[in-house]
């Protein structure tokens, strides 16, 4: 007979998945994926971009190219990261992933032995969870405020267990939350790591989406010891279809990521790395940054004064500063994933929020995007989620 | 302080990987990598796709996409795999994966636990050795004759060892032999497979490009009791530079390889898989096939003659009828990993075949690729690395 791996025991298909092929079905309202707008893409653009490409340099665009990544895209990379994070980093501490989610998988595979202990925010991005999954970790969940991850119980934590092999954290516009650590915190932060010297994976892949405030800096640009692993991409900055992300690290762990994609998947796609290089030199990225800016934030707003206009007393919920989500609370006896599928039924489709537990629980939260639907779209659907919650309080 | 994952103990950079970073010195005559040769690549017609693609479905291109890949891709590779491997299979059961090395990664991961027993020809394909080893397995090299791995010594191994998980095999122009398994050995694989109930990875990426004889069944085609999990790639018959890859397996396994794709990376690039539906339906993909098969058998061709005019008495090798590789083996005192260095004084480059044996020895072996140089570059390259070889006998 077949025999399984013990980690495919852990693995089961995420709901997020399931749920996005339900978004491609154009009569469903969906707030599950964190999709970026489709109809703001810049594909004039890229297939400028494209053609120039073919034309300049197609056979190269076709070929197998190196592990890293081309020193062009990660030269850019690397002065993106100074510009918008104060990174000092060069482009040979850069390496070229597949996606960002790449990087989880690599992470948990970089650090992890079975049983060791990854710690993370309660709750966190359920792809991350999923990927270390794979590595038969156990996940202690630190808890959070709505500033982050409360440092107090991080440091009982990192005192109390000796096989802490990794921190997990999403300091910025937070999946699932969309909640953002205060500078303190930071700071706090990188004390207790430093003092403690565990590796930390900084996730950041909506920290250019800022639409309130000031910009807090990156764990990474606080770090002396060389203990912060940053993950970047340009799925949510530019396109996710290229899968192009990043991690930076320091030499020797970064070196690390490299024998891990070798073995993994040889390299990122010679093509998108190409085309995403000669669409940084034909226009300014920034640009369109700014432009999803003003709708991510408008629709933020539009999703906020339809909460406040339609859900009932006793649920509460996130105002993000950026990012693509919010987090509802329900009422303690109510189930969310139960009501998923009421809500279905109504045709508006949410992520409930007990899958970025990794050891279960408050099954009265779940997760919106407000990202990927036009705003009459948004009001519409949170118009419907409210009567499905009223009629179930 | 940092520490890594048992795992990355077993990891090293691949000799492949490093000798490739040679390949683009325009100085060096690599045999080294398993490069298509990249002037033949259909520039123009992957131009006119992409051009299409970002006309008629830009968005889709940039947006995120499912999983297992888009169905239109799925349904073309099924197809092909009826008409050039007589496997009768349906969308359903393809999967698509980042490159043939995302499928060997996964194939690990979905099977493997520390300490299990993978099986595979020795020698065995480098890459895919390094994609188990992210599993710590115990590797059993099963040994090989001229036509393949040797069944009678196959059943011995199965006989004796309770914790083998899985076969890995390469029965068309392996890598790194250039050898292909005759019929015989083909049906008497299948039943020793069907008594002792193991999967098997089918590695068959260069099944398409036969220069002589006639062509053998998939291991696949003959599987009655979905034991055999199929590999392919678009990296030798279009392009490598797309990443894009398939799995082809019974819904239960396939299940499982998808459940780590979502781990692993998500997606594999929805602009590459759209590119490459177009392409299809614009072009004949045959013609192009047909077109490097001739190129890469003279290649081979000159490579043969080259060695029989260059080489010295006590140097044998492989006559490949396909494929991208031949196999040389030096007498028995002499050392290729040495000899490499000594060869790229003299700008030119192989791999050194100890690293395909996961176990060690055979050092006075090396791998030879001939798809990737012009014939001229194929006669002085060979010329060169004869004098050599003289020189250190």
């Amino acid at each position: 007979m077949v025999r399984f791996s013990s980690r495919m025991d852990q693995l089961k298909g995420s709901e997020i998945r399931e749920l996005l092929k339900l978004a491609g079905d154009p009569n469903v309202i969906s707030f599950a994926g964190g999709l970026p707008a489709r109809e703001f893409f810049p594909v004039e653009g890229m297939k400028k971009a494209a053609m120039a490409v073919m034309d300049e340099s197609g056979a190269d665009a076709m070929q197998y190219s190196s592990t890293e990544g081309y020193p062009a895209l990660r030269q850019k990379i690397a002065e993106r990261m100074k510009a918008k994070n104060n990174i000092d980093t060069t482009a040979d501490n850069i390496l070229i992933t597949s996606g960002s989610q790449q990087g989880l998988d690599f992470s948990g595979r970089v650090f992890l032995n079975k049983g060791d202990v990854v710690l993370l925010e309660s709750p966190s991005y359920l792809g991350a969870i999923n990927a270390f999954k794979t590595c038969e970790p156990r996940f202690i969940e630190v808890p959070t405020d709505e500033s982050g991850m409360i440092m107090e119980e991080l440091e009982k934590i990192l005192a109390a267990e000796k096989d802490v092999k990794m921190i997990y954290v999403i300091p910025d516009f937070q999946n699932p939350t969309g909640r953002t650590w205060n500078l303190e915190k930071r700071h706090k932060f990188m004390e207790i790591i430093n003092k403690y010297e565990v590796p930390v994976i900084e996730d950041n892949p909506y920290g250019e989406l800022r639409y309130r405030g000031e910009s807090m800096p990156a764990l990474k640009s606080l770090d002396t010891k060389g203990l912060v692993i940053f993950l970047g991409t340009f799925s949510k900055i530019l396109a996710p279809g290229y899968r192009l992300g990043w991690v930076c690290a320091d030499d020797e762990i970064l070196a690390k990521y490299n024998f891990m994609e070798q073995a993994a998947s040889l390299q990122s796609s010679s093509v998108s790395q190409l085309e995403t290089i000669k669409f940084l030199e034909m226009y300014n990225l920034d640009d369109h940054v700014a432009k999803i800016c003003e709708v991510y934030g408008k629709r933020r707003d539009v999703m906020m004064k339809a909460m406040e206009d339609y859900f009932p007393e006793g649920v509460s919920w996130v105002y993000p500063d950026g990012g693509l989500f919010t987090w509802v609370t329900l009422p303690e006896h109510m189930n969310a994933r139960e009501l998923a599928t009421k809500c279905l039924e109504k045709n508006v489709a949410y992520v409930p929020g007990g899958s970025f537990f990794p050891n279960g629980g408050h099954e009265n939260t779940f997760r919106m995007n407000y990202s990927a639907m036009p705003e009459d779209k948004i009001i519409e659907g949170i118009k419907r989620l409210g009567e499905v919650i009223k009629e179930n309080m």
